[in-house]
């Protein structure tokens, strides 16, 4: 006789498989988990397919062959987060998120768990064929989002320093220019933080002109890198001439008028085409 | 007839609490989800409650009344987490992490975000009887493990920024003595980004002195904050006389000896000790 009845595996494997999105798991793993033949670990696995479908939990993904097992992507299709992007878009809206100088508040959303997570799997929702190393970002706002992306696609979070403070051994830094504001800044990264070669998609919070993200792209070029991708939460509709042609985002800030009050900021077409 | 079975149901109230830890879900929820009887919940959350002990996978606590419900906090015993410490402490004794300067390389395992989300539950783990209303770091290593702190807690994250480049609005600055180099640094928060009055739990990376932990209480007070206590990864055993005695590490850097390419390293008693 098994040791757990059926409904207690399928719950503990929905529990691992949570904790541990897009990693390749195989059958032995369960078997030996459990103390179970594979015919019943795989009647399992497709049980529980359908269960993670029918409540659009994402999906489990089968390999077959030596290397094979099963992975579980934790997202589904764009349209199920809808009504999230809706009720987001709502809370940016609030004029109190105007701060003079032309900058909008957003730290308690990006630093909000609940929020951040979703908003790093909907930026990875597009790349999810694409073979993908790391998360690259930009210190500091983007580092949640980032995270998120990178646990949700089971990669390494790679950070790049506004400083040269950095305590990482030998560095390489590049100058760039702030598009909007027309400063030179500069982004530093620890040689080894990331692997020659790697294919990466850039995340960051906010992109107006998109220096940063030029820069970021500059600074990959520095690791031989392949950028896939760049994701931002929220991009600005003007200038409508952006430094970087190849990116996405969550939110488009169309309009924001510090003396009447106003934000305008839709959802990205993308998102609402499904 | 039910609209699913009990083991779909079960499977998507495990996906449920995982994805929201530490939040209270009234038995409404699931009865309006899943089309049960509330009967038929109250039976669902007490096989689960079993399950989730059985798998050591944390546990689910019901709060009765009129405003209560169930929630799951997905930590159980720190005994749980012995093997990952060990296999962490095996990884930081790598003497290739050794840095000229005395600096220790830790950002592939902080930046892991499967390493950082089981250091964010264990630094959270001994807080769990206390009230916490938010997770306070200082800008950038310390940034993923207390986002991590903040997710398992379902508290937001509020990040001390090293410069002054902040543009949420109107802010408090103070400066600090970074307690092992002697060295001034500053650091500023936004006002609006904590409530005056919360109780916090401080998050960080590395501590030595205690210098940075220091200025983050000082700052609180700024903010009539309660500083509830303070985690960081990795602390030094040498000076032994910190700045702050209120801290839990997970690990202790005991010696670290450039030239002889020697890195001891140490779990925490408590951890130890369960």
């Amino acid at each position: 006789m098994d040791k757990y009845k059926r409904y207690e595996r399928l719950a503990a494997i929905v529990k691992i498989f949570s904790e541990n999105p897009n990693t390749l798991i195989n059958l032995e793993y369960f078997m030996n988990f459990f103390g179970i033949a594979k015919s019943t670990a795989s009647e399992d696995i497709d049980i529980l397919k359908n269960v993670i479908e029918k409540f659009n939990f994402g999906k489990l993904i089968t390999l077959p062959g030596a290397g094979g097992g099963v992975k579980y992507i934790p997202i589904s299709d764009i349209k199920s987060y809808l009504p999230f992007v809706e009720e987001i878009k709502e809370k940016l809206k609030d004029p109190s998120r105007i701060i003079p100088g032309g900058f909008l508040y957003t730290a308690d959303l990006i630093y909000s768990p609940n929020i951040v997570t979703k908003i790093g799997e909907i930026l990875v929702l597009p790349f999810l064929d694409k073979e993908i190393d790391a998360i690259v970002t930009v210190e500091t706002k983007g580092i949640p989002i980032a995270l998120m992306c990178a646990r949700t696609l089971n990669v390494p979070l790679v950070i790049i320093r506004k400083d040269s403070r950095v305590t990482e051994g030998s560095f390489v830094s590049i100058n760039y220019i702030s598009g909007s504001q027309r400063h030179i800044r500069s982004m530093s990264l620890a040689r080894r933080s990331l692997q020659k070669g790697s294919k990466v998609l850039l995340i960051d919070d906010f992109m107006k002109a998109g220096g940063t993200i030029k820069g970021m792209m500059e600074l990959m070029e520095e690791f031989d890198a392949e950028v896939v991708g760049a994701g931002v939460m929220i991009s600005t509709e003007k200038p409508e001439n952006k430094l970087v042609d190849n990116y996405i985002s969550v939110f488009v800030l169309k309009n924001m008028e510090e003396d009447k009050n106003i934000i305008d900021i839709e959802i990205s077409d993308w998102i609402l085409k499904g």
